[in-house]
């Protein structure tokens, strides 16, 4: 099932995609259809092409992300195969709908703006001190979230918060493509397109640590509840990681698309 | 004025101390209150020393924390000073309130297990691209935040996250003191006991970035909003910086204490 949160006079409504259209559902968004295990159609539908997408999931309890985690991405920027999986967060503010702007910082803030397509998993259930089973079984499914980052403000501590939670600049959707579809996540094609050119081109075959290892790791530390949003990291290619590195502007349009969900859409825009 | 949110047969309460007492608020917890600019008298007072309290704002939309932020405590852990602040996050259900019990981990999973007394800021007013006195002007009040530290988990990648959220770990009170009564939070005398033995005894004037500096350079990367949460960092006097290391375990009891707030007080212990 492919899954959908769209935006509708002011609010948001929940929708399942069946051919071009969204059967609206009788829930606020993709975390509530989990949180209360299914929802009932509301009545009505609207066109996928016409709908404007808010986030999945549109107040997360957690965003977690998983930085260096392909093993193309792990060799670029220099770095050696991690033990563990590395966290960080991104606060709920930061995320944007797969069709949305993403909004610029002022150039005197920082023009090192980098694109970051990652496979997403959307939590299912709740879970705490999984198996891999369990772990597993806690996955509803599957997004697509464009990790764009700030490159001189994930750099200018050792702590990557800061560059990767500039508000209104994480794309999150189209859909959520619900676990049966697409089991543990992996082999799945994602790439990331800046203005038409292709510029990161793997697989989800390359994660380091994969859906299931992530939810069981992160579930030993914490609770994991319907709609947490986990970003399981970038493969090669960054803007960062080219000579000479390359940075999104005002006008931009980025694409990250992976396969069996679809794509973000996004035009990079300078306030004012 | 010293706020609080007391925990009242399952749900929360926000409350006003006025000496032994609590006069309870007609709002859910000191968050709201700010959110809302106030609350009116609820009807009914129980007694301070009694209460059961909650974190002060039970589920921010933010918690931030600041790492190596104390002249001492950068000493002590062998760093520079930083050009910038060092920010990570938590999760909210790290956090329980100033008397409550500390979850510890299984020892398979760590026996690590660090303190760290804090000034917390509650953001009381919505801000965005502040200037000093707009940043000075959107804190609400202050309070003690113990960020409770799974070493190991915290140094197995270079991101902290996974050992500063653990779930229950994250003592958040007793009081809320509003900045009429505070300023800008200097000058406090930030304390950690042991069982009794002083381990942390350091003044909030040896913040290396200030409470203002901190909200003026967050509110460039997001906007933040009432009962946001930001701890400034810890000063020296870690137990992983003694020889040899000091961890917490079951039965400890951790201490953190700021001049004019009050304490945290809580008792380590295994699940179980």
């Amino acid at each position: 099932m492919h899954l959908t949160t769209v935006i509708l006079d002011g609010s948001t409504s929940a929708g399942r995609v069946e051919g071009d259209e969204v059967v609206l559902l009788d829930a606020p968004d993709v975390g509530a259809v989990f949180a209360r295990g299914g929802a009932v159609e509301a009545g009505g539908s609207i066109l996928f092409a016409d709908a404007r997408l808010a986030p999945m999931v549109t107040a997360p309890d957690k965003i977690v992300c998983v930085g260096v985690n392909y093993f193309d991405h792990i060799a670029e920027m220099g770095r050696d195969k991690p033990a563990a999986p590395t966290y960080f967060a991104k606060y709920r503010s930061a995320l944007i709908g797969a069709r949305d702007d993403i909004a610029l910082p002022s150039p005197d803030i920082s023009t090192h703006i980098d694109w970051e397509a990652e496979l997403a998993i959307v939590i299912g259930s709740t879970v705490r001190d999984a198996s891999a089973d369990e772990a597993l079984a806690a996955i509803g499914g599957y997004t697509v979230l464009n990790d764009v980052s700030v490159r001189d403000y994930q750099r200018r501590t050792t702590q990557f918060l800061a560059g990767k939670t500039f508000e209104g600049m994480t794309p999150l959707g189209p859909v959520v493509v619900t676990r049966d579809e697409l089991g543990d996540g992996s082999g799945l094609a994602i790439s990331t397109t800046i203005d038409g050119a292709v510029k990161q081109s793997s697989s989800t075959s390359e994660l380091c640590f994969n859906c299931i290892d992530i939810v069981q790791d992160l579930s030993r530390i914490i609770t994991l509840e319907p709609g947490d949003v986990i970003a399981t990291g970038t493969p090669g290619g960054v803007g960062a990681a080219r000579t000479p590195p390359e940075w999104m502007a005002n006008g931009t349009v980025v694409r990250c698309s992976i396969e069996g969900i679809g794509e973000t859409v996004n035009r990079c825009r300078l306030p004012g």
